[in-house]
């Protein structure tokens, strides 16, 4: 058993801080989309919840942590009550929303790439269901708004990368029995602070070979 | 075992109705997005059976019911056939779709709540899930189409919020022991009948606070 | 146990094929796309492991043997390099991409197909389910790409009747208990050659009745 970082109580307030800003996401996407209430409120939870869900889907962890804890099911409904009120001032605060989601990507790399450890999968694949569990609910959020999903566009700034790195250490760790609590944390931070050094320098992955200068910029 | 409104035959020929006019719903978008005779049937088939489908996956019931019940494979192709032969016929009926569209709605949102308790989930979550039978299956259809979901659309009557009363109807009888065939059929005709209310005087949810006046109708 | 065609090793190989022509053509729309390194493995890895993958959701066969094989992981991370490094010239050999695509199609139709029978679906069923493992994974790359799905597309050669007809093929035969090695890979050459027939020759399927004459073309 290596999904706890932390004591189980604290290990539950930061998965539903992660899960709060994750619906915020989603739900001003919502607001920028039009959406109505329901809409916002159903961006939001597939936001917060959608990482996971398809995790615990694909390792067969049924029916899914999503919809047995009821937290994690009331959370998203008040980050979306907060944007349908206030989404003037959450988007005047939206560099603080960033930090929080970057807080939420390390955190979810490393609770994800250990839960599919621990229902027996191999390194490789808990790291990959990792990173799923991090990115799958933003990638959920854009298909459901007819976007192309963030994650795979070039012009934005590293996502991906910093929830690999915070995978592949909690695997190395746990290839090395050293998963103690303190390297699961020192994983996450790595990839909190790596995100915010993405989007503090606007670091950008590549594109393919010869493509950056021969196509007309979106 | 809540499952059964009815007794199991009268159950099984009401969810083929509203497979089938879920699964028109689906052929008639597929005809307007242009798309070919097989393109008609697979969106027939996931408007159909996607709702179902994906609860079955989360509650663990597996292989799902869509997979495993003839009658429900085969329904959506025959009202594919019959919109890609009748297709002007059907679209010039499309207000008794409606109906029928709101009694599988009605129909759905309980039995999906059922369904989900039967497999042991909690009163919110089995709410939650009956939701997603029944509004799951048109969410499909439009991330498919390359269409922004209309259910969550702020310009579209009321979709969700008969389906969130049916359920909602559904588990407080749960949970006061009083979910007898007359309490189901209640609620799923209490939510029919909310739904043809909404698209009769075209009740709509309201959008994000100050929404309204700043942003351009789309 | 009629899940292997061939030896289990030449089977293998013939699987790694398959998901590596899969995973090309997804990282190809991916550069089309302009994403990122990042965004093009992400797409290559859905596209080519996407179809077994929710086959074995549906199926119950968790984990998924997309997260249980390191070779089926790494296939499309070397794919994508290869787009990433040759995209020019790969494009230009499309012709042959095309075919190695069409004998990914009907492989994967047949093994789709016994795969669902061993886990005990029904034929209709298990032939529904070849044709899924077959064109799942296209489907997933173009709902992530944001487009409408080839698939569904009236103006693209045939894609799913090829997989039809294989799958069918290979029910007729379990029906009939002569399901061998041969009549395995007679029914996937099938697929395959009907698939190389209708991007030849252009086959195409039928819209709804009417829909040819009154219908802007797009």
């Amino acid at each position: 058993m290596f999904q706890q970082i932390f004591s189980p109580s604290v290990q539950h307030t930061l998965d539903l801080v992660g899960i709060f800003v994750f619906a915020i996401s989603g739900a001003l996407l919502a607001v920028r989309k039009n959406f109505d209430v329901f809409g916002i409120a159903v961006l939001a939870e597939a936001t917060a919840l959608g990482g996971g869900l398809i995790r615990d889907v694909i390792i067969g962890a049924l029916p899914p942590a999503a919809f047995t804890d009821l937290g994690y099911f009331l959370t998203p409904l008040v980050a979306a009550l907060l944007v349908i009120f206030l989404h003037p001032q959450v988007e005047r605060i939206q560099s603080a929303v960033n930090v929080f989601d970057a807080a939420g990507l390390g955190l979810f790399c490393v609770t994800g790439t250990t839960t599919a450890y621990d229902y027996g999968l191999g390194l490789t694949a808990s790291a990959a269901l990792g990173l799923t569990t991090a990115v799958g609910g933003g990638v959920l959020r854009d298909v459901l708004a007819n976007e192309v999903p963030s994650l795979l566009r070039w012009d934005r700034d590293l996502y991906a990368v910093p929830a690999i790195v915070g995978a592949t250490l909690v695997v190395i760790c746990i290839r090395y029995d050293a998963l103690t609590p303190l390297a699961s944390g020192f994983a996450a931070a790595t990839a909190f602070v790596l995100r915010l050094l993405a989007m503090r320098f606007h670091w950008r992955a590549p594109r393919a070979w010869n493509r950056r200068s021969t196509v007309r910029e979106e």
